[in-house]
């Protein structure tokens, strides 16, 4: 049986980061396209259960969907793709990076979150610029990093994601294991007045930089290498769980 | 200074559950209201960027946003609340459970994620039924959860997600800290045809039953205790980051 590799973003079908990344993934298998039909970024793991989908096939294994990231995979896995299960799911190559925080509001990391559930092994895939990509640069580390799941797999639970420096090929300084990091945003709520006179509000957040933690995601791929950073979907906090059972009479009977 | 307390939810502005957690929190300090003017369930940690957020005034301490969960938070802490910091936020009583690998889809749990990341201490909080609710039971629990927390804090990047049993209050058998759990689902996707003929598609998911894992949240749910797990925002996965490091040269230069 031939290698599936299941490819979605949260940029939407006519993202250059996807034709890039659909471009990157073809030697290593038989890529099947299932993408939101429009720009879904900030959509996080966002499961469309209140309304009926739409999936539409444009070309030969391309599909669209109305709705987001998690939905894709979903109606993918559980729906076109039932009797053939994919090997790999590849998210990207999301215009942006997603960093520290951000891979929880992240479309681009949810696809793979919902890849993971599905238990198939997933990466996010994110280059770190919002203009003048190099796509070629991200493109060579998504078919290495790729080719690397599909022959060692991942553990049940995690997935990876991978952040690519907005640099030349030849400029980047190698791979690094990262953790996640943190950024730091401003004040981010814009209040302005509609042409009606109406209030209104825009969520705004301008990175104003990162906090310098060793070896973290966002300090690693700002200093010229590809960040692959291990997320797993098993969010307790261990240690904090021992003080809490400790305390456990604060809480009433 | 009084006690300042934010409250959302992912039901909506008309929730029984909201109502129930406003009367629940009313004698620990002041409550704000800023909740989705609609269900917003399963709407995830969706931050609405790309559009304008409507808020509306509808009583003292009581607003409405054409928003999700995430956005309600993000409004009120950098918006109406930015010269007041609460003090806690909690979201809920919602509807149904939030356990297991619920929470990445979760909007109740997302605006306690929010919380957290604007540093507030957070709270979501979930009654396990679908129907013939014991918001009762909810209250008695989401005051004294709440007031530990008042008291205690949480640590910086830790919420508490509380799901707790739907039944009479007499019948609790008391508070367990506990571990994100695993539940069961069915294959979710039905195939159908609209009344114009065209295919459509709608994702299901019905609960099959969980995996017996101990001092799970499920687990724990289901045999009459309140569950409380904490949660982290760190997604790294440490152990593996660490056989990762061993396998660095597979992922190319």
């Amino acid at each position: 049986m031939s290698t599936l590799i299941l490819v979605s973003n949260d940029d939407g079908i006519n993202s250059q980061g996807l034709d890039a990344l659909v471009a990157a993934l073809k030697d290593l298998g038989e890529v099947i396209v299932v993408a939101p039909d429009r720009d879904q970024s900030a959509s996080s793991h966002s499961l469309s259960l209140h309304r009926p989908l739409r999936m539409d096939k444009i070309a030969d294994n391309v599909y669209t969907v109305d709705g987001t990231p998690t939905d894709c995979i979903n109606l993918a896995v559980n729906g076109i793709l039932r009797d053939s299960k994919p090997d790999l799911v590849v998210s990207g190559i999301n215009k942006g990076a997603n960093l520290g925080d951000d891979i929880t509001y992240s479309g681009t990391v949810s696809a793979a979150i919902e890849g993971t559930l599905l238990k198939v092994p997933s990466i996010a895939i994110s280059l770190n610029s919002k203009k003048d990509f190099h796509f070629q640069t991200a493109s060579k580390y998504s078919t290495s990093i790729s080719r690397y799941v599909l022959n060692h797999g991942l553990p049940e639970g995690i997935l990876l994601n991978v952040n690519i420096p907005n640099i030349e090929e030849k400029s980047i300084k190698g791979v690094r294991i990262t953790k996640q990091g943190k950024r730091i945003y401003d004040e981010p709520v814009v209040e302005k007045v509609d042409p009606r006179g109406k209030q209104y509000f825009w969520i705004g957040g301008n990175e104003l930089g990162y906090v310098d933690i060793e070896n973290s995601d966002v300090v690693t791929v700002n200093e010229g290498y590809v960040s692959v950073t291990p997320i797993k979907l098993d969010l307790t906090d261990y240690d904090y769980l021992s003080t809490l059972c400790r305390d456990f009479n604060g809480f009433g009977k």
